[in-house]
């Protein structure tokens, strides 16, 4: 490890954080509009020392001399990166008002950042402006976040298979970080630009403006946090619910893939595979979610309109709510348990295992079962019409085993500060996948992750950064041939 | 799929058949020695209608001109023989003084001849000694089977990896069932001498010589099938209790390849490294569970002794209990949820993921870990001294991934059934790894699996026969491709 990689990584740290200084003015300007004064404070004070911070990163650091596209530095910016936003996301949540712990302002920074939308804060429906707005927008710029990682890092550092959706065709060269910055403007334009459509349409379905445009934020990012304690449960409205059940969708598909293919005129080919496997899962899993809730005694228009927006939610990992489905009976505990892992579409915001592993690992157990019996045939995995190279499906398959296993090992930590089990394991399984709520009366629907110890929420917060950093790109900093010259 | 192969077989199964039927004969004369005519009689039926079956399918059968070392021959004989012999060891269970169902007398079946040893009888403490021991006879003969096919079938079709314990390095030819008849002579002849030295030993430590029997077959089976309710908590013996751990632990051992090596004087590296991760394993987990049980208030020699029980019987997939585990707390459900997932010995009749496994999964997550830095690097990944091929890293890692996808959706539809997330899960992952006790009031150590509903048995003795099979030589006789000719 080099001292001037570790300057450029500071430096780049340094623009991170100013980004986020200039955030804050947002809340800190709602705020004094809004007359309170006290958190406006905390928001432009933590703007001030954010900006400072920054400012001295970036004019002490500016001179490495190191190549962007290094796969170590890119590693070491983007897992540092995720770390110093959630610290600075956090302080302004610890100065505010509400007068809550380290823990729990780490916990709802890590959860917003992450697009996770876990919280540890009730009394939302009551809370000043600008400390839900500062949520919000954390979500929406850990999106971005999200996508220009998935568009760079990912494919390049083959994270989990993600070598199969390298930006350009073309760019197949041994430089691992192509084009960051051209992609990462062109992604900002979709972006926005559905972030405007969704919170138009919440406006027109009936939320007020600052409720539309706090929901477009977390819509969009697929992050869930709300402005209401009951989520969009709040709104009872028909048309809001359909509203967001589109956005929702949206965000889980690949919109960073098609922001860079519709630039780049490239083949469309290898993003539709997965959309159409994902809209089918969506409607096979609200289908069984509606029969199970018919059987159990729920009139079927409540049961589709119930199941259709919360199994959306969670598969696309958004995570708003309109009812406590963990208390739906056995079944559908276990249906939006597995709903945390399938995920939604590789290039979107969306958590979770993702669709196109899902579909190489089902078609790589179909090689393994025809190789049985003819051993010396060649069956190729097909993805979205090309044949997958077997690094890939070994990247995939390692994936799917570092993502159970790991949330096996949290969860069992988790269960070690004396939490039970449904809540241990679907608090790890929502964290690993991004989604939002658990499943039971302690962390379900209905409540939140207030009332769990603190070196619960500690382990959940690892696991939405370790799920949102798909893993290997985490686990590979904490070796110590890394830090090696 | 030729005609010549269905009647070859059909022969075998004959052949089978008449090796449960004369099985029958043991129990009939106990229960005919014991003043127990009426189940007597059951047996004697038993043996004589079986044995009919048996005779005539074997001389009908017995024209076929087929290579049994072809693997379509082989995999249809593995899993039809496992269907076979669960129902007629159904059979006198149905057909005993018990009345009990159809649904509980397979499940009892296949879950004897599995190894997995859930029960959904009561009242053993005052059952007749013929249905006692056999159940202990259906575990003991299914032990055989499992290790015959850890021999032969499996490395054959490099089941999950299996490749890697081909019986003889010399042995490298494309003919998939190498010697399975001198390898059968002398796992018997190893099985027997420790069952014999098991039962010597339990006699010694104090139980009657029928339970000292019944359990050692039971033991080196790693079935865990007991003649008491209470299983060997029952006894409440010290002694009893080390000789049970020390059994289990050698049930757990890759038995079937000492006895192959000791034979062929092969190189003895390629057994030795599981062992010893395995032996640390179990330790580590001991130590942990008594950690937790102390911290919960339990006197240390008492949580030593308990923990050390019952983490080596889940562990080893043997499945006896001495105390009710699920109700330990929270860390304690976790931690024996994580125990049915690893397993023991490859070549050995525990159940589970395995040991060898754990280590190529963890191995290779390792080198992917490695190339994501150096992407042109061969970093080898390595078992035992020896580097493993691609191939077989593929084939053990697409086994985790059926492994867990199939542990969910089986849960998932036993919990359609109405069973409880924690009943649903715990029950098809110890029907997965072949264990036995299920977690919670309802399926846990205190309890058996008497009370769940009729679908919810099926589902889990179904999840005990593929697991047993190692999932792909299940899978691959459900495919359309496998009956074509
Ligand atoms: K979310
Ligand atoms: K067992």
């Amino acid at each position: 490890m080099t001292a001037d990689r570790l300057r450029f990584v500071l430096f780049l740290n340094g623009v991170f954080i100013l980004a986020m200084a200039l955030a804050m003015l947002v809340p800190a300007i709602v705020d004094f509009g809004a007359g309170n004064s006290r958190d406006a404070m905390t928001f432009a004070s933590g703007f001030v020392v954010s900006a400072g911070i920054g400012v001295l990163l970036v004019a002490a650091f500016n001179q490495g001399d190191v190549d962007p596209k290094d796969s170590r530095t890119g590693l070491l910016v983007t897992v540092s990166a995720w770390l110093t936003a959630t610290l600075i996301g956090a302080v302004p949540l610890y100065n505010s008002h509400l007068g809550i712990s380290w823990t729990d302002a780490v916990f709802e920074s890590a959860s917003a950042l992450t697009t996770t939308g876990s919280t540890v804060l009730f009394g939302l429906d009551q809370m000043p402006p600008g400390l839900l707005l500062w949520r919000s927008l954390l979500q929406w710029l850990g999106g971005i976040g999200i996508i220009v990682m998935a568009l760079s890092v990912l494919p390049a550092l083959r994270v989990g298979g993600m070598q199969l959706f390298r930006a350009e065709s073309s760019d197949v060269s041994e430089k691992p970080f192509p084009k960051v910055r051209q992609i990462a403007r062109n992604i900002l334009i979709v972006y926005l630009s559905l972030t405007l459509l969704c919170a138009i349409a919440f406006d027109v379905a009936g939320m007020t403006t600052f409720d539309a445009v706090n929901h477009a934020l977390t819509t969009i990012a697929t992050g869930g946090m709300s402005t209401k304690d009951a989520s969009i449960g709040y709104y009872s409205s028909l048309p809001i619910e359909l509203v967001a059940i589109i956005f929702m969708l949206m965000g889980a598909l690949p919109l960073a893939f098609y922001a860079v293919f519709l630039v780049n005129r490239g083949k469309r080919s290898t993003i539709e595979g997965q959309i159409k496997a994902f809209l089918l899962i969506v409607a096979a899993m609200t289908l069984a979610c509606t029969a199970w809730n018919i059987s159990q005694g729920m009139s079927p228009p409540t049961a589709l309109r119930l199941s259709a927006f919360n199994v959306t939610s969670v598969i696309t990992s958004t995570g708003y709510v309109t009812a406590d489905f963990s208390n739906w009976g056995s079944f559908a505990m276990g249906l939006f348990f597995l709903l945390y892992f399938i995920g939604g579409c590789a290039g979107s915001t969306a958590g979770g295992i993702k669709i196109f592993r899902w579909q190489i690992l089902f078609a790589g157990s179909g090689r393994v079962l025809r190789q049985m019996l003819f051993p010396n045939s060649l069956v190729p995995v097909r993805f979205q019409g090309r044949s997958v190279d077997d690094v890939a499906i070994g990247n995939v398959r390692n994936f799917f085993f570092l993502y159970l296993v790991t949330t096996l090992i949290l969860s069992l930590l988790v269960m070690a500060t004396g939490l039970d089990f449904l809540s241990s394991l679907s608090s790890v399984a929502q964290g690993m996948g991004n989604t939002g709520p658990g499943l039971g009366s302690l962390v379900g629907p209905a409540t939140n992750f207030a009332a769990i110890p603190v070196a619960a929420k500690w382990l959940i917060a690892i696991s939405m950064i370790v799920g949102r950093l798909e893993l290997v790109t985490f686990l590979v900093v904490l070796q110590p041939w890394f830090w090696r010259r």
